[in-house]
């Protein structure tokens, strides 16, 4: 049986504690302060540290917050934390603003709408001083109830189509333009899409960036070409790859809108009694954890999520500080990444 | 160029809501309040709520939080939140966590004890009420530390040795019972072991199960049978497999401590020009996603990420709600799954 509670604090005083350190106590107070420790010289700041352990002094940033109106905690909101892509994503951001004092608050929408509203709800009553939402569509209801509440908040990953808050994203259409020209450089001139939901930005910029990656090489598009998946998840990508082949057995080369998608396109492939590469070559997007090791390995473009979670921070933390910030989107580049889902055309593929 | 700045607050204060809706502020403080509207009666809550929404007047948890000394946050700390094994775990404990009116706060340690000490440090000055270690060493100074402040903490997947705080667990030993049988059932007899890091709750009793699973068939275990990888991660693992398969080329299975390691043990036997599960079979732990994607598809232990947060969470909510909790060890079941990575040994294989 465990029965834990917590002992009593000593009444150890802020005050108590200047006097014994023999400065005033604003100067204790920023001494302790993580984001004002700075504007005491090193050896005040050390002496009075080592006084407030010695005493078991410990600071209330509960009571600190309410006294300066800062909470020094940050929201960020996902559709999905069980998601790999997002893990690094809230990494690179807990990185950043933990140099500068912050804490992260990590709420999960479900990809719901209504969860986003009252979590956003729920984050403001704590004071959160930003938000990043990973949970963007591109007329997102959640953004306009931030921008509503003049709260300073950031996109990540996912961009609004009007750009009212900034937004760090990777290049959607350049990647799924290099897609098409490796595939066209192996000789696939019959090329098909399944993509992400349309409501996403990444799902309307990638079918896009295929789109223009056809022009780039002369090939006509035609939108039965491209099939939108209902979700970003290996089943949906499945369903949606089983309806484009059935409609276009010509196709020697599908793009998919992101890795777990392609992977779905790849079950699906197997499902008709084909092979890939042999018969359908795919190419993802993302190059999430562990498609290097799924058969065949994944060709796939690669992002940089941590970086993406990095830039989102620092520009939050300007708009937090006041700043003006004059990007209103930062594009990262991505890589294609070439691996073993991807071959020159099987002339008998060709001529089914 | 944006500039986004918080308006100021209506000045709607608590109390000339009471006098609106014609009750007593606390009555207000408590409709609002997500722990405790229950004790209103329904309709009378329904209409604070509505009165207050119709006047944009907010509850400030900050301040709530310094006058009730609650904060309703509870504090997560992981070793790395990049680990796909951890987002569920998270996503579990949150759901449990927020049907109480509570938030999480989730610090990711980078698996050092220096920063996990610095981060409940910081956890504890937001007034937390509880903490869940995911990243919990066998003898851990992050736990000795939460104890000696007295904070509510639960372990989670990862006990400690004395079972000085309760800990929500897979059964780490009959799960690699359960890996041993099935490798001797295909007809397996040299059979080795690639484990996770010693210091590790995880790292010790899944090489303990791999013993008794030797034991329960009667083959002979050697402390040279078992290697201990550096790290969960896939070159840990391969670097370990390397070892063993040098001084023991007569293994023609390997039980690996989870599935990263197992990823890395079958790079290795391909680095030995040999196949799985052809020449050498590989069984993992923990069922991560994609595992049965790759090639060939992970033989594993599935494990209940989730539920074990559900698990560990409501045990946090007991004990900050100052209940005993009688269970020191909850170990939750978890299943063999078989798939292409496991099948009988190569006559030849076991000649060499």
């Amino acid at each position: 049986m465990v029965s834990v509670r917590r002992p009593a604090r000593p009444g150890f005083t802020l005050k108590q504690l200047a006097e014994l350190a023999g400065v005033h106590p604003s100067t204790v107070s920023r001494a302790l302060d993580p984001l004002k420790h700075g504007l005491v010289a090193a050896d005040v700041a050390d002496r009075i540290r080592r006084i407030a352990e010695e005493h078991g002094y410990r600071r209330n940033s509960v009571a600190a917050s309410l006294r300066t109106q800062r909470s020094t905690l940050v929201g960020v909101l996902v559709p999905d934390i069980a998601n790999p892509v997002f893990s690094p994503i809230i990494s690179g951001i807990t990185e950043v603003v933990r140099g500068q004092g912050f804490s992260t608050i990590v709420a999960d929408t479900g990809g719901e709408a209504d969860s986003g509203l009252r979590l956003v709800d729920e984050l403001i009553a704590r004071r959160v001083e930003g938000l990043v939402l990973a949970s963007a569509t591109r007329n997102d209801p959640v953004l306009n109830h931030c921008l509503a509440e003049g709260i300073p908040v950031v996109l990540v990953n996912r961009a609004d189509d009007l750009d009212r808050a900034p937004a760090v994203v990777s290049d959607d259409i350049l990647g799924m333009r290099a897609a098409v020209e490796h595939l066209h450089g192996l000789g696939h001139r019959e090329i098909g899409f399944v993509g992400g939901p349309e409501r996403l930005s990444t799902g309307h910029l990638r079918r896009i960036g295929f789109e223009q990656g056809l022009t780039d090489f002369g090939l006509a598009f035609r939108p039965d070409l491209a099939v939108e998946a209902r979700a970003y998840d290996i089943e949906a990508g499945r369903s949606a790859a089983v309806d484009l082949m059935r409609d276009h057995p010509e196709l020697t080369a599908i793009v998919a809108g992101n890795d777990l998608l392609a992977l779905g396109t790849c079950a699906a492939i197997r499902g008709r009694g084909l092979t890939c590469p042999g018969d359908v070559s795919v190419v993802g997007h993302n190059d999430m954890p562990l498609v290097d090791l799924v058969e065949p390995p994944l060709t796939t473009i690669r992002i940089g999520p941590r970086q993406m979670g990095h830039e989102a921070a620092r520009m939050l933390l300007s708009l937090i500080g006041g700043e003006a910030v004059h990007h209103m989107r930062v594009v990262l580049p991505s890589t294609l990444i070439v691996r073993g889902s991807t071959a020159p055309p099987n002339k008998a593929a060709q001529r089914r």
